[in-house]
Formats: structure tokens, sequence, C-alpha cells
């Protein structure tokens, strides 16, 4: 086998074998490969395209690049959930106590945030002392023992895929339908999941801006789910305006919490949520009917059976839980502005990646891999797309820890929401089969 | 201006622009731009193509990128040839004396051959104590002087061509049309030239595998050459057998010199040789009339002053004229074989890319860079495509230096040409304009 051919073969548009594609994924991660060949090939794929099979090929190469997370000893279907990015995303905070709560086991490795777009990982650390680098044997002790564990994924799964994605960053291949699936897919199957709920983001603030490039990915990642014997359900979930009131750290913490204790719930992070935790209950093989799935859901946050699996999950992670039982306790930014609007009419838009641009600025997110990031900086919406709104009423409130910035991120949020005479409706969530 | 969103046009078949081009082309040759991300953008070239204006100004920027010869000290109209490449190729030998003799003057730059193609400046080291590497000073005193001078191509002409063909051979995007023409024309520019000849090769010994494609690459470097402010004819010619009898360097010495004293003249190299001289002629200003400048042409071999020409080439860059004038002093193989018909009828095949390289595979050409080249060995062929042959007549002779090497070489050869009862005609060169 030789390099030269594969990437002739691709470049003539045809089909690579599963031995070929081994054989990239295997010398791209040992060096044999050298970056500029690979980004050739990159390059050939993201024009040419791979079909399901070479897609689910790659993914599974990419997989056993590294570790594989052996989740046996747990002795429960593994129902892992993802989401392919957005702004205001605190959908794993809520959803996986809660469904933890009903007896799906919970063991979740998360990302941190670059961009925009935040992570799980540092909203978890938001919470004073809350330890998301915990050994993998107690991470699988803690889902054993109490039902849940999320950390932070480990630097050993999928090396191929992160040395892959780094490249494509810098050759402007990231956008690839092939790819950006064969990278999910691969960290999920390394991560251990035998079942994957996927929560697709479609719009603004999302990798993919419309339906049909949102349906692609879904489809794609739901046959290599198939084709590697680890089922999969895609949501398709709007992300035109950030999900839910708050974009931020412990913003999104605090909205998070009073969430599952039923105190405040936002229309669109409810429909997210239930959507995901209902087939999430299905594939673990607790219940097959969504809309009773749906309603265990909501007997569990009146009953605060989900918020205290929160409370458990936290101080078996060394969090401090007084945090959360008293939100007041949760550090606030030292200045507070507000964006009001001039008119009265119905917000048209509240574009999602601007608003999670804003937060970034403030400090919520990380430009580059290295930035330290501010837990209590952010934004919190008051009105979403739909809602009437009054002349002189508040739109967004803003938490910053610097006078300066404060003022251009109130002028900015000024800048980018629209509000009009029509009133628009919200797409719901689509399941993709 | 940023690699990334110049990548990113070109992988969405945007049009690149000057700037950004000339941006490149810099980054690449000063080592801003590392390789994975300029073999990113070279395979979008690939696939998504460049226009004729994109491609002239890669040709530009790619010729500035290193010394430009100034031949404007000779004071008349610099006319360079150029081929695309073929089997048993010993145009330039005769052509370019010929054409000296009858005053177009002559500036030649070549290359050493590399695969199964011959290099000219290779050829020319085959006769003892042939200087190819005179200083430039001297080179144009002798253009001045004796109207002729033929070197090796200095390594300072279009460096950014030299490094991106390198890249493109490590990632399969040799065979682009743009690229191929980019590269080409750059060379022809910064060795000085004012109008370009270009012999465009087509079939089995020649980059190009068929007319259409010929036809492209011949157009595209026309409109360069128009863009460009230099006058471009180029000429397709035949090469599905090798071009006249011998293939190998001093074997096509010999046929050269033969040639030019009007010994032995094969069909299929004349009318290459006269189509292209007498289009040299007519660029420098010296003949309109393209049928009277074949006669002129034919007149010079008749009276001998091509032959005259070569000599005092040869002599004014240190190398042994008697070699020329008694061609029995040009060493020989120590091994000669015979490829024996066994029946009769019409030769049908003699594949000059198979015949290429079994010449390589005898020695007379570098499979890497480094190889040295057995000047005494190759073949010569007693029949063409189209010829009779009779049951038990001789189609070929093989020399070489080793007995096994031999063996197999008949063997080889044996195996690639066919014989048939139906006469095939042969293709004449074709004007492209």
């Amino acid at each position: 086998m030789h390099i030269l051919e594969i990437i002739e073969k691709k470049r003539d548009k045809e089909k690579l074998s599963k031995e070929e594609i081994e054989f990239i994924i295997r010398g791209y991660t040992n060096g044999t490969i050298p970056d500029y060949q690979m980004s050739a090939l990159i390059m050939a794929i993201y024009l040419n395209g791979m079909d399901d099979e070479e897609t689910t090929n790659m993914t599974i190469a990419m997989a056993n690049s590294g570790e594989i997370l052996d989740l046996k000893e747990i002795d429960k279907t593994i129902v892992d959930k993802h989401s392919t990015g957005g702004v205001g995303d605190k959908v794993s905070l809520i959803l996986l106590p809660l469904v933890a709560s009903l007896g799906v086991p919970v063991a979740k490795m998360s990302g941190r945030g670059l961009g925009f777009t935040g992570g799980t990982v540092d909203k978890l650390e938001s919470i004073p002392g809350y330890n998301t680098e915990i050994s993998t044997e107690k991470f699988i002790d803690s889902v054993k023992k109490i039902g849940i564990s999320m950390i932070s994924q480990s630097m050993d799964l999928a090396p191929a895929d992160k040395k892959i994605y780094a490249l494509r960053d810098s050759i402007s291949c990231v956008e690839s339908i092939p790819l950006i699936a064969s990278s999910i897919m691969s960290k999920k199957i390394a991560s251990g999941a035998e079942k994957i709920v996927i929560d697709v983001t479609v719009g603004n603030g999302a990798f993919m801006k419309n339906v049909t490039d949102a349906e692609k990915l879904a489809k794609t990642m739901i046959n290599i789910g198939k084709l590697a014997n680890r089922e999969t359900i895609c949501i398709l979930t709007n992300m035109e305006e950030p999900l839910g009131y708050a974009v931020g750290n412990n913003l999104e913490v605090k909205e998070a919490v009073k969430f599952l204790k039923g105190e405040e719930i936002p229309k669109d992070l409810k429909d997210v949520v239930f959507e995901l935790g209902a087939y999430m209950i299905k594939l673990a093989g607790l219940g097959n009917d969504l809309e009773k799935n749906k309603e265990k859901l909501q007997e569990n946050i009146l009953n605060k059976k989900g918020y205290k699996k929160l409370l458990e999950m936290v101080k078996n992670q060394e969090g401090d839980i007084t945090y959360l039982e008293d939100l007041e306790k949760i550090p606030k930014a030292k200045f507070v502005g507000k964006v009001i609007s001039d008119k009265e009419g119905f917000i048209e838009k509240i574009p999602a990646k601007e608003v999670g641009k804003i937060a970034c600025y403030l400090g919520a997110g990380r430009e580059r891999k290295e930035d330290k990031i501010d837990n209590s900086v952010g934004v919190v919406l008051k009105k979403k797309i739909g809602s009437k709104v009054k002349k002189d009423e508040c739109i967004v409130e803003i938490f910053a820890n610097d006078e300066n910035k404060l003022k251009e991120a109130v002028e900015k949020m000024k800048e980018i929401i629209t509000v009009t005479d029509l009133q628009k409706s919200l797409k719901k969530p689509i399941k993709i089969s």
C-alpha cells in the first residue's frame, strides 16, 4: 500500500478500502505519513466526499488509535449524549442528573469550550471544588455507586482524531460532513458508549447552518452507528438564539439548578432536555413510550430527584454543594448592564453566535486553549425570539468584571438584536432517523 | 491577507486575485507558508482548477521568485523552444544548430532527464568534454559570437516552481493542466525567452495521454503567453512510439549528427524538427512563409551548415568534435541484442513509455536524481509504427553493458511490440492556436 496511490484514488473520486483507511490513520498517528500528504488527502476528502462505509471505517480506525474506555464493569447499557455545540447549552448539566435519577447510568466525558461555544467541563468547574479530573477507576466506581459521573475528556482517547482535527483547522477543512461525523463518533466509541443520543444543533450559533446539512450530518452519524453497532439517535435542535436564558459559566449553572428545582424552565431548553431525555431512557431499556418517559422526567423535576442527583454527583466529586443549595452564594460579576428596547414589538433575532462572541469577549470563553476563563461574566436574556417587548423594557442583562468591556458589550448587543412587528414562532426539535 | 482564507476560496471554487497568488508564492518560497497548507491549496487547485488569468499570475509570480535571466545584451529576439517530454526526443540537438545556422539566436537552457524521459543536457554531456555548466557571461557571449549556446538550467531560476513541483510529486498532484502550464512557462520566462515554441507531446510516452488534454494544455500556455506578453506557439506531436530511431544518450547524439549530415532522416523526427523550425524562424522575424522556412531548413541540411553550427557550438563549449566527425569513435556498449519478428505484417505498437523504461533499466536514464547514467546503452528501432516487417526480420537492436540486463530487455521488448495485418498511418504534428 502506498500513500500516493491512496491520495490519487480519493483525488479521482474512488472509494477507499478499510485497509487503506486503517493504513492512513495508523501512519498519520505514528508520524510515518507527514502532514503535507495528510492535508492533500483531507482536502480531497473535503471536495470529493466519503460514503458511509468509508466514514465508518475512518471512525473506527480513529477510535482504535488510542485507548478505548472499557465500561463493561458497570454492567448496564451505557447511553452517551453529545451535542454538536451551541451557545448557552447547559443541557448536560440538567439532563444527565435527571435521567440518572431515573436509573439511566451516566458515564459522561465532556470537553472544554473553545471560541464562542462553551464546554460542560468549564461550567462544572465553576462550582467551587468540583473535580473533573478524577481517575478512570473512580469514574467507573462513581457510576456504579451513585449512577452518575461527569468528567473531563482524557487525553488518550482517539489521538488520531485530535491530530486530524488540528490539521483540518489549519487548512480550512473543518466543515466537512464525513469528517465532522467521524470525529464525533470516534470519540463516542472510544469513550465506551454503547448507544448514543446526539443533539445536532442547527442555525446561526451551530456548525451546521441549515436543516439540509444538519440532516446529512445526522444521517451520516446514524449510519456510522448502524455499521459500528452503536445504536445512534439524532435530534435536530434550533441554535438561532442561545438555548435558555443564560450564557456564561456560573450563570448557566444557576439556570440549570433553577430548572432542576422547577423554579424557572425556559420552553426551548425544556423541549431539548425532554426530547433527548425521552430517547436516553428508551435506549437504556427503561421505557419505550416516549410520552411516558417525558412524564417521568417531569415528575423527577417536581419531586426534585433530578436536583438531588446533581447534588449527589457534585458532592461525590468534591464540589461544594452549598453553592447550589443557596444560589446567592455563587459569585457575581462586579458590573451589570442592561440592553433596553427602544420600541415596542416582538423579538426577531438574538443571533447565538454573536451573543457567544460577546460572552467570550467578556471572559466567559477562551480564544486560545491556554486562556483562563472568568466564571461570573456573561449574559442573561430576559426575552427570547418571539417574545413581546415594550418600549424601554430590558431585553438582556450583561455581567462583566471590566467596565469598558461592559459598555462595549452593551453596544454590540444592541446592534445584533432586532425587534419587529410580526411574531415569529420557535422551531421545535426534530428527530432524524 | 490570510492563507486560510485563500485556501477556503479555492476550496469553494472562487477565483484568486493577483495579490493572493503573489502572497502564496512569496510565502511558500520563503517558508512562512508551510508544506501542509500549500499541499491543501494545491489539491484544491488540482480539483477546482484555475482560469487563465490565475494561471498567468501564478506563472509570473513563480518566475519572479528567483533570478530572471537578462538576455537584452544579445540585442535580437530570443525564441526559446521547449518540449513537454518524450522518449527518443533529440529534437533540440538537431533543430537548434539548424535554426542557428539560419540566423535565429539560440540561448538554450535544458534540463536533465528523470524517469523514462531523457534530458538534452545528458545527451550533450555524452560528447566527451562538452561543458554544460559555463557561466552566464560566457553563455551570453557565445550567443553573441557564434549565435548558439546550449547549457544546463541554472539552480536559481524559478525556485518557487522547483519547490512546488517537488510537493506536487509527493501528493499525487502532478497531472494538473494549470499547474503543468505555469511550471513550464515560469521557467521559460525566467530563462529570458521573449517568444516561445512548445512541442506538446501526446500519447503513451507523454504527460498528456490524449489530444483533448494536450489541446487544453497548449491553449492554456498560449493564453499565458498572451497575458504575459510572450508570444507562444504550440505544436502537438505524436509520442505513441519513440521519436526517430534511437533511445539512449550517445545513440541519440549519433542519430542527430546523421540527421544534420543528411545521411538518415526518419520521417516522424523530420516532421517535428521542420514544423518547430519553421515557427522559430517566423517568430525570430526571419521569414513569415512557413513553407519557405522549411525549404531553408532543408537547404541547410544539404549544405551541412546546420551540422557545422553544431560542431562550432560543441567546440566552443570544450567538446571534442572528432567524436562527431567520426561517429565510429563514439563508445559502443559491450553487448548487442536483437528483437526478431516471429511473423510477417505491419508494426502496430512500440509503446514509447515502455521503451523509455527499458532504456532506463539498461542505464540510459535516472530513477533518482543522484543516479549516474550510462551513455552507450539504449535501443535503436529498425522499424516504426506502420512499417512492413518480414518473419525473422530485426525490429529493434538493444545495446547493454550487462548481459543479464540485455536478456531481460530483449524479453520485455518482445512483449510490448505488436505486429498486425492492417497498416496504421502515423499522425502528423498539429499546430494549436
